[in-house]
Formats: C-alpha cells, sequence, structure tokens
C-alpha cells in the first residue's frame, strides 16, 4: 500500500498576507493560523505557510513508525529529517483520536 | 467546496538517484520517469522530482478553469504562476478521460 503526504511547507515572509492571498487565490479552509505559521486545508492534503526563520520548507510523510518525536499541541508527534540531496523531510504521525 | 492540490515538485540533482532514493525511503508508486524528471504517486498526492536547470520548484493545484495553457504528453493543460511572495505556482486541468 502506497503512503500519505501529511502537509507540504512553503515559506512566506509575513503569515496574515499569505493566508489572505492564498484563502483568495485558491478555495481551502484555514485550518490552523498564528503569527508564525498557518496550515490551510485542501481536499486531499494540507499546505503550511511558514516563516522562514521558524521552520524550513518542507515536505511532511505520515510515518506511524516514528519514536521520540517532537510532541505538538493537537498530539501529532514528528522528527525531521532530509533526503540526501538537500531537500528537508518531516515524518510526522498521529495519536489514534486524532488520525487522518 | 475546497479544492485539489495536483502535486508537489521538488528539485533534486539526478532523476534516477532521486527516484531510487525515495522509492526506497518511502512506499509510492513511479508513475512517469525520464531523466529530465519523475513523478511518484502517494496515496493522496504526487510528488514530482525534476532537475533545477529544467522546472522550478512548485506546487500544482487542480484548475478546470485555466485556458491556453501549456498541452503536456498526457493530455493535461498547465500554466505556471507565482505567489507574492516569491513562490512558483502551476495551475493543472486534465482531459475528462483523465481527470483524476
Amino acid at each position: 500500500m502506497i503512503e500519505k503526504i501529511d502537509h507540504i511547507a512553503i515559506t512566506v515572509p509575513h503569515i496574515k498576507k499569505a493566508v489572505e492571498w492564498y484563502t483568495k487565490y485558491r478555495k481551502c479552509k484555514v485550518k490552523y493560523q498564528d503569527e508564525s505559521w498557518a496550515l490551510l486545508q485542501f481536499k486531499n492534503v494540507d499546505l503550511a505557510l511558514v516563516l522562514p526563520a521558524e521552520h524550513p520548507p518542507h515536505i511532511a510523510f505520515v510515518d506511524n513508525t516514528i519514536k521520540n518525536g517532537t510532541i505538538h499541541r493537537d498530539g501529532s508527534e514528528s522528527i525531521y529529517d532530509h533526503d540526501t540531496f538537500g531537500n528537508i523531510i518531516e515524518k510526522i504521525k498521529y495519536e489514534k483520536k486524532n488520525k487522518k
């Protein structure tokens, strides 16, 4: 069985302005937003908008096998990784109650 | 109704090596591959691996309203765009027979 991509994160210089731009540009739902990042929900995958000083641009793969990762407020747990070509990858798992 | 992201494209220096790396790293299916790019199918979205000299890294949104775009071999039609923050965006539509 093939796996799922949880979200993609791109960098923007200003979260509020980027949320305004993207929600005007495409039909999507704001799942989360604060001053340092936002999460936009599309039909099949989420798009994170992040400040360059806070997070790198990355792709997050769902991986329920990870251990000892960083625990986030929504109960998810994740570990940063990278490919051998310079791209940053996150592996993320959700608690069962929040399972996507 | 919220919209769909068709694919995300990241740059890699060598397509064959990157396909080998990603298919070993995550469970996914190689939908297309040549020397200049490859398309990996995940459960919910596709991941394109592209050479920096051929394509920029980008996010492709499904948009069936585009006109006069570039026609690709698979019958899809697309236009490149960008946000106001420097990120490159593709808008892509598929012929009905190939509709995702």
